[in-house]
């Protein structure tokens, strides 16, 4: 029995609220010059209070040692393990510009780059971070050429920035395809081909999953063929490069796991997309905290769990900027006490994963956590911190338990066996 | 998907060494007249400092409440499940002492032993710990007279003291036969019989599986009545054990699963056979701590996997000598500087198990360990010590992720998941 069965076996509704705050890239590591990390070196005197009322602890994302990507990072919160429920960057993507998918979709998030058609090699792989008004002009310009690719119908739709969408709609076409994003900038792109099939996951379907796989390679290929006599000659957006190609997973949803009206507040496509995939409703929460608070104060009568989650911090974990973090938390502290003003059950204060400034990325190491309801002891740490949360009364924890916790505490799980 | 597939799935070749220090049965617990465990009786400062510049933590070698042989808790620490990769002694001591084997060959640990004919019963199971010199001279003995039983080769090859191999070579042999070591002396030794199949593992080979074990029981009785004939008249080697019954196994490769080129530097058969067993190259490393450190400068060039091995710390345990052990823990700190001289860029220093010298055995107490990287934070313990390392950041944590953590601090883990 996984951790979803587990808990349909035993949830119940009630009344009670749970808020689940998510800080994206929250855990960092210690600045070099003095020795504190982000949270260490932040003013953040109500987020302190409140680890002080609170159960705290830090959580593992997948697996010591693991960076987790935001999929499956965001998974494992939600309770889902992440190493079982693997999902496509390319569905998430798709989802989170608000896309309809349908079963037999593939979806690719694609990237505008800048290829040096001289050399072969891709010299920019985001085209210079373009302007989303410019990507939205260039999807136009494609969509309008491309209507199919053989017999695949083609929907393109734009993202943020220098990313876009690329929907493959139509029969036997697979996920078990390489990409054609050679990762590395001053590379030449890879051609995309049929993936190796593991023979553990191949049965008796090998010789038809090989030929979706080796048509759908040519058939993506031939599309890349298609854009490139497009735009060849646009700057800086003249190539284009496809990774995280995937179709929509069979997966449980929260409404019948935990028995909750789950909503999502968040300002970015993925996590919109991944709050859709588990069955959260999308509320409208504009672009900004301030935008997101007021969504959530809106809403707050018509659910009884909010996932709201927070991206500029791990936006200045990954540009590098220590001091630029800093901020961002000194920002998130100060609205504290309008979360609390609305008396949530149960209110989480995590991280999907690590963003160390000093690392500028995801990282593996664990994340700050605090959980505070009517049913914590607290006195356990001082301040919301790496090293005090060390000291809670969680441990060093799977993130997987977050919603077994934040269910208990809301008095939403029955007891498990007589 | 297992661990082993999860870092074959995102591990990534780089220039960065990680060097893994396990000293042998590390852990211990307090001296009764003074409450100190060896390591906090121990003058190793230099062990002392790289804790409080590391993250720290207490390891699981199998499971809560579980003593571990050699074997499973070097695999756990290899990041190998110990309940999925069984290994059989007799296979780790015939690999130790560099027997080739071949997939059918089945392999016994074996001990001289001291018989009272009179009362048919053990009297020792060692032979009075026997001296490697005469325990060749037996071996040569018994190998001039028995080539085969039956229709099965017999090859024998001393190791050190009073323990020696036997290899059966032949077909349709089978490790599921019980053991004639009684384990404790003055006991009579057992018969060898067929183990009991469980439906499990049966399937359909069952009668096959059977009968094999019935005829390879039958063999090794057959066997030892030859033996027996041949020593009965030696002092005080005039009897032997056997233990381990076991083949070859089919078990991933390091250099595959985490894409390093490792390398073992050990000084008993055991670990060798081990470290051989999951593909690590096997260095000459002496017969001494000093040795093993000239062997690991002279090596450090040519792998980025170092698995460094320290027995005695185990002997001064298992032998219930405390002091022995506090001094064996001072000798070691005081090659630390020589290890940090070669400036690894992951150092993990940690034990395969504890055998606490008042217990005089291994046991099931967490062990500690030290990850000492330029991504740690440090701070976090003063002392390299069991009560110390519970307060790290690692928690209390399986064994089985010490390797994803030294690959992850080495940067040597790509992102999992979008």
């Amino acid at each position: 029995m996984d951790n979803l069965a587990l808990m349909e076996s035993i949830s119940q509704k009630n009344e009670q609220k749970i808020l689940l705050v998510v800080m994206d890239g929250l855990g960092g590591l210690s600045n070099p010059a003095t020795g504190k990390t982000e949270l260490e070196t932040a003013n953040i005197p109500n987020l302190d209070k409140l680890a002080n009322r609170s159960a705290c602890g830090l959580s593992i994302p997948v697996a010591y040692g693991i960076t987790p990507g935001s999929g499956p990072a965001h998974l494992s919160l939600f309770g889902y393990d992440p190493l079982k429920y693997q999902i496509g960057r390319g569905v998430l993507e798709a989802l989170g510009i608000g896309m309809e998918l349908g079963k037999n979709d593939l979806c690719a998030r694609a990237n505008f780059a800048t290829m040096d058609y001289s050399t072969g090699k891709v010299i920019d792989r985001r085209a210079g971070r373009l302007p989303t008004e410019k990507n939205k002009e260039l999807c136009a310009k494609i969509s309008s050429k491309i209507k199919k690719t053989g017999d695949v119908e083609i929907i393109i739709r734009p993202a943020k920035g220098h990313r876009f969408v690329v929907v493959f709609r139509g029969d036997g076409l697979s996920e078990n395809v390489t990409e054609n994003d050679p990762q590395k900038e001053n590379n030449p792109p890879n051609k995309i081909q049929a993936g190796s099939v593991s023979k553990s996951s191949a049965g008796e379907g090998l010789p038809d999953a090989a030929a979706d796989a080796k048509k759908t390679a040519g058939l993506l290929n031939a599309f890349l063929t298609q854009v490139q006599e497009i735009i060849k000659n646009e700057k800086p957006a003249n190539y284009i490069l496809m990774r995280g190609f995937s179709k929509y997973p069979d997966i449980p949803q929260m409404g019948q796991a935990y028995k909750l009206n789950p909503a999502a507040i968040a300002t970015y496509p993925m996590y919109k997309g991944l709050a859709q995939l588990v069955g959260m409703k999308i509320l409208n929460a504009g672009e900004t905290l301030s935008s997101e608070i007021e969504t959530l104060k809106r809403e707050y009568a018509n659910h009884d769990f909010f996932y709201f989650h927070i991206k500029d911090t791990d936006a200045m974990g990954e540009d590098g900027n220590f001091d630029g973090k800093v901020k961002k938390f000194e920002e998130i502290d100060r609205y504290i006490p309008e979360l609390l003003s609305l008396k949530p059950d149960v209110m989480i204060i995590t991280g999907d994963h690590s963003t160390p400034a000093v690392i500028k990325g995801h990282s593996w190491h664990p994340v700050p956590f605090m959980l505070m309801s009517k049913w914590t002891a607290g006195g356990e740490v001082s301040r919301f911190t790496e090293r005090e949360c060390l000291r809670g009364s969680l441990g060093t924890f799977h993130a997987t338990s977050a919603m077994s916790l934040a269910m208990a505490h809301s008095l939403k799980l029955a007891k498990f066996g007589a």
